[in-house]
């Protein structure tokens, strides 16, 4: 399944959980990740988010579809790969 | 067509930028919106975040699907409700 995952957290935690969301997909914005992953992994990787994250301050939310063909992307401005650079 | 936007801004821009992308979606996250938009005002809206961004250093992503159903949507933690209480 393809899934796009976006999250809103506090800056005391958002090194450990940038970490742990790129042990699963792909970075391609400040805290925005995209890709394929198994029902099973999304399940790991949502578990491992509920450790890091304060559920009362911060949020994660998912997109996911059955097939990436559904979803066109289109990028404006600054390329992901300068990403990289700020850490 | 369904659209989630999401943008990774500087902050003397972002209150412009939150204010502009409102007009057209809803604000579903710190810097994520979602909603249904025409061709037409999505082009709009693009082309009036571009007036507003560095393209340099800012990012603004798109996804954009014919319909929301090939979207399931999942949400860890605070709910989008609450956003709106810190402005």
């Amino acid at each position: 399944m393809y899934v796009i995952l976006v999250y809103d957290i506090g800056e005391r935690r958002v090194g450990k959980m940038l970490k742990h969301c790129r042990k699963y997909l792909n970075w391609i914005q400040n805290s925005v990740f995209e890709g394929e992953i198994t029902e099973v992994k999304l399940k790991e990787l949502v578990i491992g988010a509920k450790k890091i994250m304060n559920e009362e301050f911060d949020s994660l939310i998912l997109f996911k579809s059955r097939d990436q063909k559904w979803l066109d992307k289109q990028i404006v401005g600054k390329e992901l790969s300068n990403i990289d650079n700020f850490l």
